[in-house]
């Protein structure tokens, strides 16, 4: 425990929590330190529900905290958040979230003021105060993995929009003609461009094109419904056509999203984190080729990657802790 | 001369000016009223350059103050600025505007301190101040023309972007396979919904089915080649289903446009001007449903009609002459 004798032992603690799909992470940090004084990860069972969870991460808490009171509390939440009140609307992967005060809870158990945000803007306020987004004024943090998912910053700020729902690249409509997504809408740059659906697209081509896809059948085995987006890159890089392909479609609709984005804010930098980034060096070169061609001539910007990978919820989550400091 | 007499006598005088493509506006009000003290729109000859314009400008401002002073300007600009020098970069319509300080040059003209922005910021700042937008934390103001131009009001203020060029959701891409806009691209809003293409898709319509758009072609005389937006909103509304088929496609590109900007930045309100909006119910019904369509169901809006017309600029100018005067 050297960190209680070090010269900052007496720092204020922070405890950031980062409720994710399937797992948290809940960890404590001295206010204005960089490192962490503990963290951890745990997997939640395929059944748990928002009780579970909760509890889970309470314990997990306390034990981090092990008898010590935090001066305030971020908190990254998977799903849609009422961020005036800090209450959950829903989860759309555990069942039991609606309507649950969770900042009210937290500061009742906790002893401690607490904010609350969705996963999305959180990431993108850690990119942006300790990430890939440092000294920039304005910029749109994009996740691209099962779904496609984003969150902004805005004169240094988190923008949330007037419902808390600002960020919805993913959403937004590049082909009008394209195939139908889970929102009911054609074309929406996720039905194009996050992992399931490039999974999706790879095994359907494999079906019907069956003189096609050699290395993506092979690294598939006898097995290409479990064929992911991530096997799919391998694929790519490994000089399969067909994977390569199914990749470049979701690198266009991507690149129309951003460079439809630029046109609307002109913010400096796009942030791109989450697994489909790891696609490999020729899908961003179209990502950002498609961005720049979308664009206005004078409409300039950077297209970056993010630089805290799983964590920059987390980190996002010490910043709106050390947020709630300064306004208490 | 009863203002002089009036109880308010003593207000700071503002002076509001409007930089149009071929007409420009003056006027005069006190702080804090709504009424003009003096106003006056002047057309520009077809040769005239910027040196030209300023003059004209400067001379109308100076008549309509009559010998007092104003204690601030503010300034909108038919074309790129930049807000924080307050400088013109160009304008696409009259020659010679390249890099002038017209901040610089005003308030050297007249004494005052003086602020400077793009029409479609600036008209977005009337709205929000003075029109539609009142009350109203977070708009898109979109003004639907000649071309199709924007400008954000967010947190109560303008959001202008990294480099003044926020709004243009005119240049975003709903439909790739689209025709080629100005800008190179396919399928921009405004290649599809502005009303100069409203126009030449109706012509070439008529060149292509002779059987159809009747009471358009009687409406145009022997000159299909004059033929306007307003010409076939009129057809349309008289009943004519080609005039209407090109209203509508316009219409529904303004309307997966907006749907995709309140899915990404979640706005309040859409304010729609401009001399398309005029084109009649029909074409307010489409853009309000399937900018409804686009966004997702949990995304709130409102898309209402521009309340100031063609004086929405002015306004603006006003709002920032009272922000200038305030921070001075």
């Amino acid at each position: 425990m050297t960190n209680l004798q070090s010269p900052t032992a007496n720092l204020p603690l922070l405890l950031a929590l980062d409720f994710g799909g399937t797992k948290h992470t809940a960890a404590v940090i001295a206010a204005g330190e960089r490192r962490w004084r503990a963290h951890r990860r745990v997997f939640s069972p395929a059944d748990a529900d928002a009780r579970y969870d909760l509890e889970t991460m309470c314990s997990l808490a306390r034990e981090l905290l092990a008898g010590a009171q935090p001066a305030a509390i971020g908190v990254s939440f998977g799903g849609p958040v009422d961020t005036t009140t800090g209450t959950v609307r829903l989860s759309h992967h555990v069942p039991g979230w609606e309507n649950t005060p969770l900042r009210e809870t937290l500061e009742a158990e906790f002893g401690a003021p607490a904010s609350v945000d969705n996963d999305a803007n959180v990431a993108a306020l850690g990119e942006h105060r300790f990430g890939a987004g440092r000294g920039c004024d304005s910029l749109l943090y994009v996740t691209v993995s099962t779904g496609v998912g984003g969150g902004w910053i805005l004169n240094g700020q988190p923008w949330r929009g007037a419902e808390s729902i600002a960020g919805e690249i993913g959403h937004t409509v590049v082909d009008p003609n394209g195939p139908v997504c889970l929102c009911g809408k054609r074309g929406c740059v996720e039905r194009l461009a996050s992992g399931r659906y490039i999974a999706q697209r790879a095994r359907e081509w494999l079906r019907t094109q069956p003189d096609r896809g050699q290395v993506l059948r092979a690294l598939a085995g006898d097995a290409p419904e479990t064929i992911t987006a991530q096997l799919v890159s391998r694929a790519a890089a490994q000089g399969d056509d067909l994977a390569w392909e199914a990749l470049e479609v979701a690198a266009w609709a991507l690149g129309v999203g951003i460079g439809n984005a630029a046109n609307l804010m002109n913010p400096e930098r796009f942030i791109l984190g989450g697994g489909v980034t790891k696609a490999g060096e020729r899908w961003w070169q179209v990502v950002r080729r498609v961005a720049r061609e979308t664009a206005l001539p004078e409409v300039h910007f950077e297209v970056v990657p993010a630089a805290l990978g799983d964590d920059a919820p987390l980190w996002g989550a010490v910043a709106l802790a050390e947020d709630r400091l300064r306004a208490f």
